[in-house]
């Protein structure tokens, strides 16, 4: 029996013989991918099989960064010009200047494409009403996911970030049914609309909370809140803004995000620090990395996305069902034991109203090794609760195995994000 | 000879047609329609001509909000409901609540080409890469331009307002040749590359300034000081939010606007207060009225935009080219001339760089009637000069016709928009 896989076996042919084309069409036309697969002595005839990507070397983001430096804007991976690209995304990563992700108009009709397939597994149909509460400019889930809501034929309300007062009227008064956003943005504007309207978000009668763009929608405790909030089933969906706008989405009720992007991407699971092939089997964890099958514009070969995730299960076919328990740049490390800051927050949130469920990791310096113990802060929730620190301290050690030390600090004082929200600070600069 | 009409001769028959059409599916449909058209004792087979369209009583913008508030969220005059409705916009108007403009697929068609239609004929073109500095989220300038843009294959930058380091950080890497935005914003851009980066904003080598969305573009000196910033070409277009985002565009080196709607809408030329037809020959000036002809969802019939124009000229082939002078909620009557504020900005503007162009009337109470002398407050620019003063108050008057009273503040103070700027403020209030 083969192992467990994320492409569909009907489609593997199909990919073979697509990624083999667009194998030979970088090497054609893009100066990057022919002199990295001259090093690697790699040339496109040696995949000839789906488990032949293996042969091929990663990219990371460094290299896509290093390409655009050299060859602006689009990089010398680019295998297309500015002339055929109708669409200029930006992937901002967690640090520095944007890289930029062009999209020709058949690259733009495969986001739309795998884009709705992730939001129809999430349930969504033509009868839904969607308030589309994330970034609407360079960020990849912004436009994409408008084609993608009206590709389905559901009425899309275009309400973007930073206007939490728009997003309530539009609630309040369109029928709506769906929030589509970040897992802090559905959190933050529960907060507005009960701290700053005074209503329950309940009144609001949504059902659908599609959420995506940072880990939190996975964590259980964080989403239960969320969940208990709206009165509405959380959903998750991850994407990549390098690769595309969601290639993962979770079926109402199962327990992790099965791979919707049909052919346009080939799925590896890998050992992060060997680079190892991992079959997705239940329980197995690793990091994603994506090969695009046919892009034109900044095509992806073996991207290491630096997403962490773990195998939760099959679905009734056998595909892999996964959870993404973080960023590798994000994960800390104490005493050798892996730390995702996105799971001691899970953790604080089961201690909800008593804290009000924000964290921030405050680091010595940069990461990953951290000195112990581990330095958190915790908003208080009700009331101050001194006891709570140490009830923190106990539970991150129970749960993490790494020792912690916890500082309550006022509800708010951590700030609030509408896009994404950073779970670390250094020592000595400010909240945000 | 047959009066100058803003529909073209070779669409007249299908705009009775279809217009024909739709009036009886509104009767049918639109429980507004149907009453209004029997209070006024007219039904559509009355629209025997395109001249007939008089027959028919105007609408207006209050109208459509009771019907909304009567019928929520699209109101009596919506002709489907919300399941055949793909996105809802909103039109914010210059007070109080928004008011939902629905859009089917079909209207989102009819916009594409519209807005795409006019875009071409300001000279976008395929090869064009374009920043859109405008609002893209409810605004009807926003997602709708996005759509018009990437359908002539030009290619689209996503920035949106409020990110003026991106759009910056855009055009001096990915070889942006134009701009889309409001002309205040135009405007706003150039002084944050001067002031903030230090740079001249004709080193991004920008070619064309596609502004809209408020009066300014077609006021001589500010498109002036826009062209001087960018080192190139500013055209304007016209829309309104409850119609289609763009009706009227200029093409380069034209005197004015042509109506880019094809066979969309029915335009009138009236005047404001007896309703009368006014044929738009050069000089005519009057408001601006819209029948849509085929629109599914939120249509209109003999709306008043309360935009008031002025024919310029004729283009060659004698349809008539226009110019918005302002907006008849704007107009300020003053010993009984009629004022705009965009004119009194226009003057001051002349003045620049001895001003730095941003000013605002100050009114004692609602108008449009304001007891002499109108109250402006205009920024000095290089330098505070106080002749400056008295000589902004003798341009207005020789000029405008009316006495006013200038008083200088310092650069800065009246604030600045990223998207529509207000030119009026009443007294007492603060400066935004």
């Amino acid at each position: 029996m083969l192992p467990p896989s994320f492409v569909a076996a009907d489609d593997a042919g199909a990919v073979l013989a697509l990624l083999r084309r667009q194998l030979d069409v970088l090497v054609r036309r893009s100066p990057f991918y022919r002199e990295l697969f001259a090093e690697h002595g790699v040339a496109p005839a040696a995949f000839d099989s789906i488990e032949a990507i293996s042969k091929f070397p990663f990219t990371g983001k460094q290299m896509l960064r290093e390409s655009q430096a050299a060859a602006p804007p689009l990089g010398r991976h680019a295998a297309v010009g500015m002339a055929q690209v109708v669409r200029v995304h930006a992937s901002t990563g967690t640090t520095g200047r944007p890289s930029w992700v062009g999209v020709t108009s058949r690259d733009a009709e495969a986001w739309t494409e795998m884009t709705a397939s992730a939001m129809r597994r999430q349930g969504l149909v033509a009868s839904d009403v969607v308030v589309h509460g994330a970034g609407l400019t360079l960020f990849v889930g912004g436009l994409p996911v408008r084609d993608a809501i009206e590709r389905i034929g559901a009425t899309m309300v275009p309400i973007g970030t930073g206007a939490s007062e728009k997003a309530a009227l539009a609630m309040s008064s369109l029928g709506v049914t769906t929030l589509h956003s970040t897992p802090s943005y559905a959190r933050y504007l529960a907060e507005y609309v009960r701290e700053r309207l005074g209503r329950d978000p309940r009144e609001f009668g949504l059902t659908k909370i599609m959420v995506g763009g940072e880990p939190g929608g996975g964590e259980p405790a964080f989403r239960e809140h969320i969940q208990n909030e709206w009165g509405a089933t959380v959903t998750e969906g991850l994407g990549n803004a390098d690769m595309a706008p969601i290639l993962f989405a979770e079926r109402p009720g199962t327990a992790g995000m099965r791979y919707t992007g049909g052919k346009h991407v080939l799925v590896e699971l890998i050992d992060p620090v060997t680079g190892d092939a991992i079959d997705p089997e239940a329980g197995a964890s690793g990091e994603l990395v994506y090969t695009a099958v046919d892009r034109e514009c900044c095509p992806l070969v073996r991207f290491r996305t630096r997403d962490r995730v773990t195998v939760t299960g099959m679905d009734t076919d056998g595909a892999p069902l996964i959870r993404c328990i973080g960023r590798t740049d994000d994960m800390l490390i104490v005493l050798g034991v892996n730390v995702f800051p996105s799971a001691v927050r899970d953790l604080v949130q089961t201690l909800h109203p008593r804290t009000s469920g924000a964290i921030q990791v405050v680091l010595p310096g940069e990461g990953p090794r951290v000195e112990p113990p581990l330095r958190v802060e915790a908003e208080w929730g009700e009331s101050r609760d001194d006891g709570l620190a140490r009830e923190i301290e106990v539970l991150i050690k129970a749960r993490l195995s790494v020792p912690a030390a916890v500082t309550l600090v006022p509800p708010g004082s951590l700030g609030r994000s509408e896009m994404k929200t950073r779970l670390t600070r250094l020592d000595g600069q400010h909240t945000p």
